[in-house]
């Protein structure tokens, strides 16, 4: 049987996805601060029977450009930016299936109140709450936490480790699976013999408590991650659940797939206990012509120097003043090779400037762009699905709602016709939905279960 | 004009107000962790015109009874207990006019991403939350956090201070009013000039930020406080909007309130600056008889361990293995003593032994009961309305939601037909229904008004 492709929504709790899509005339993401955009759009992705929507989060701004925040503040890039976990409750009010999946960076929330708020979010979503685990990049977020100076990037991913063992000790075993009674005739709540403090002293935290929260249906939420580097993809091999890859090519993105999945296995999982999006930026219309033509309306509204500055961010690289029909190639910065590596692979003869890449992010961030009617877009996706062993695709979108309605409206509809894609929702929690019935909680070759009583 | 009465309820996210009565056949107080028993008791509460639903928290267990949290397990003593901030968007979506007051301790949360939480909690409510500023007095709640000690009492306030102070900058000083054009055109989203990077150097908080939201309706929201001490009512005269007291008698309430208004002269705001709730507890019949009788059958429902476990707590006496019979005033403990002589006002011929103060502290915890037909009830309020230059009254309940909606159908209506209470919502913000059409914002007079550009 073909593998069904797994769709996800990418999005933020900010003024649109790229740097100047704000100012399409049919965009509505001046709405990203009030409950209704988020409901709309939640009961929108249930219709079309996506596994989840992925909220991205930033602390912290983009100053890199020109040495300030100027161009971040006047192009809207990335900020201001609200805090994502509150729009999850409002979401799971208007929706039965959908799975919220919430980043939060860890550096930046003790784990004794992250604990809670996590296991609060699993109740009240009846177990539809995963979590994006970030480490956090921004030095100007360190700042606002009064660090002076962030951990360097292995470091943080050594923290993340270490707080990741203090949250399976809460999670998984503070409370055992049958320490409530609830027995009103005998005034007996839980029995107090099955509910533990737990201990944790290391080299980055230091702490002893009970879980607050008695358990949630998942315990532990499910864990998206999405780090790129060697590192990172150990840590997402190690913990996540799900895996967000942003692969160029489909041959790229095979590597990278075959790579993570070669890790969980040397971390004693199996390479499918990881399900794995890779990025898509779909641009559709009735016909290949009108998806073209969106495109370069799209293309139009992009704003190059809101694109320099991400990418500014990104790189550290101060673009500002630069020429921007400069070819990239002759930045001497392997932050920048990195990027500019992962284009030459998409289109080798191609020397990229500045102002071509700024144009290239300004429509789908960091990501393939898929442009074509229904029919095309479906024969891209299975050509993805067949060349790169990925689960399925994390969506990002240009104008919003439209472009999560048409992929609703018009590219659902045609994988369901092809066998390609469910036609309702599984049953049960998150966790269940993507792993099997009955499959609340992490399995037992994930490292949160040593902490199992 | 007589003054009209101002309604606040309180609950919290866990398993029953007091001790014992999620025993009662009629209490829905398991579904603490569902969304509906939020939304529900949000449309009651607003059906019945209240200003705002107070949602207490803690952080950490009650582990002084037995010298552990046994007994707080076996007879859910404010355990589990979950994030109360996360009910607010559901409830949200289904009110319109009800403000939603949120404990959240300032000892364990960053202020950076507190900033951010609450100002997105008022960007989705419409300007409709409010803080209810806790620092925090458990041990085990420290301990969760890797602390070794609490900062002592009065420090924790000072610390407290500090981290207002850091809030107000941000929420009042990091965005002009005019900071955001929104200029599709021209591709402006905000004038970078009119958003300033915040710095902070102070004794407990160092810091360096922007503040990632925008301004919200209210920017900083509605503040409440409960301090009872010296140095928390001279917090509250400073800072807090809202103030809860928790008097057993009309003529100590009366003190505290002329106190906290004195206070608040003193810091250069009017005394009726203050919007005072005290504590009561409305058990209500269609008659009197019929009320008591449901407080004998509420007092049937007390946890007397789980109540002194409670009270253990409180006073950081370990009161397991005494003769519940013992007279109180035996301990010799400031601790105690100070909640003595509250009760000893409320009778002061009485001996309260143990389990007296056990059974009462089961039905409302520290507050008077008022007990009656809604004509007897809303005599004792408009007795303590007269009596006390309160502003109205924070309604604890036992039996959720039967007395909140016993309060809605048969208090309210009772209240009005003598004009002792409002027949509509005024429009706007919390903050505008609280003090006055337009006035979203901080007075002036407020300490927070100096951070101001």
């Amino acid at each position: 049987m073909t593998r069904q492709i797994r769709l996800n929504a990418l999005d933020m709790m900010c003024m649109g996805a790229t740097p100047g899509i704000w100012r399409h005339p049919r965009d509505r993401s001046r709405g990203y601060n009030t409950l209704e955009y988020w409901t709309d759009l939640a009961r929108t992705l249930e219709r079309g029977l996506f596994d989840s929507i992925f909220i991205a989060d930033i602390y912290g701004v983009y100053d890199v450009f020109s040495g300030n925040a100027d161009s971040a503040f006047t192009h809207a890039v990335e900020f201001p930016v609200c805090d994502p976990m509150l729009t999850v409750p409002a979401m799971a009010m208007v929706t039965e299936h959908l799975g919220f999946g919430v980043t939060s960076t860890l550096t930046y929330e003790p784990v004794y109140s992250f604990a809670r708020r996590a296991a609060t979010l699993d109740h009240l979503t009846n177990g539809r709450f995963a979590w994006n685990i970030v480490t956090g990049y921004l030095e100007s977020a360190a700042r606002g936490f009064g660090l002076t100076e962030q951990l360097s990037h292995d470091q943080r991913y050594d923290f993340g480790d270490e707080y990741l063992q203090v949250l399976y000790k809460l999670w998984e075993g503070s409370w055992e699976d049958d320490a409530i009674i609830n027995d009103k005739q005998a005034g007996v709540f839980a029995d107090a013999g099955k509910i533990h403090r737990i201990e944790h002293h290391g080299k980055y935290l230091d702490m002893e408590g009970y879980q607050l929260c008695e358990p949630s249906p998942q315990r532990t939420p499910v864990l998206f991650q999405a780090g790129a580097s060697g590192r990172g993809r150990q840590f997402a091999a190690t913990h996540a659940e799900c895996v967000f890859t942003a692969g160029l090519t489909p041959a790229a993105t095979a590597r990278t797939v075959q790579d993570l999945r070669a890790r969980a296995v040397e971390q004693g999982r199996a390479g499918h206990d990881l399900i794995i999006y890779n990025a898509l930026a779909l641009v559709c219309g009735e016909t290949d012509a009108e998806a073209q033509a969106k495109l370069e309306d799209y293309r139009e509204h992009v704003d190059i120097e809101g694109s320099l500055t991400l990418f500014a961010g990104y790189t550290g690289i101060d673009f500002a003043g630069l020429d921007l029909d400069h070819p990239l190639r002759y930045f001497e910065s392997n932050a920048i090779r990195s990027f500019v590596e992962g284009f030459t692979v998409a289109d080798p003869d191609r020397e990229w400037t500045l102002r071509e890449i700024a144009k290239f992010l300004g429509v789908g961030g960091f990501a393939p762009i898929a442009v074509g009617s229904p029919a095309t877009l479906a024969d891209i996706m299975a050509h993805w699905m067949a060349e790169t062993d990925i689960d399925g695709f994390n969506l990002l979108y240009s104008v919003t709602p439209d472009d999560f309605e048409d992929v609703v409206n018009l590219v659902v509809p045609e994988l369901q016709r092809r066998g390609l894609y469910r036609h309702e929702y599984a049953p049960g929690t998150l966790r269940a939905k993507l792993t099997g019935a009955g499959r609340n909680h992490l399995p037992a070759s994930h490292p949160a279960a040593c902490y199992r009583r």
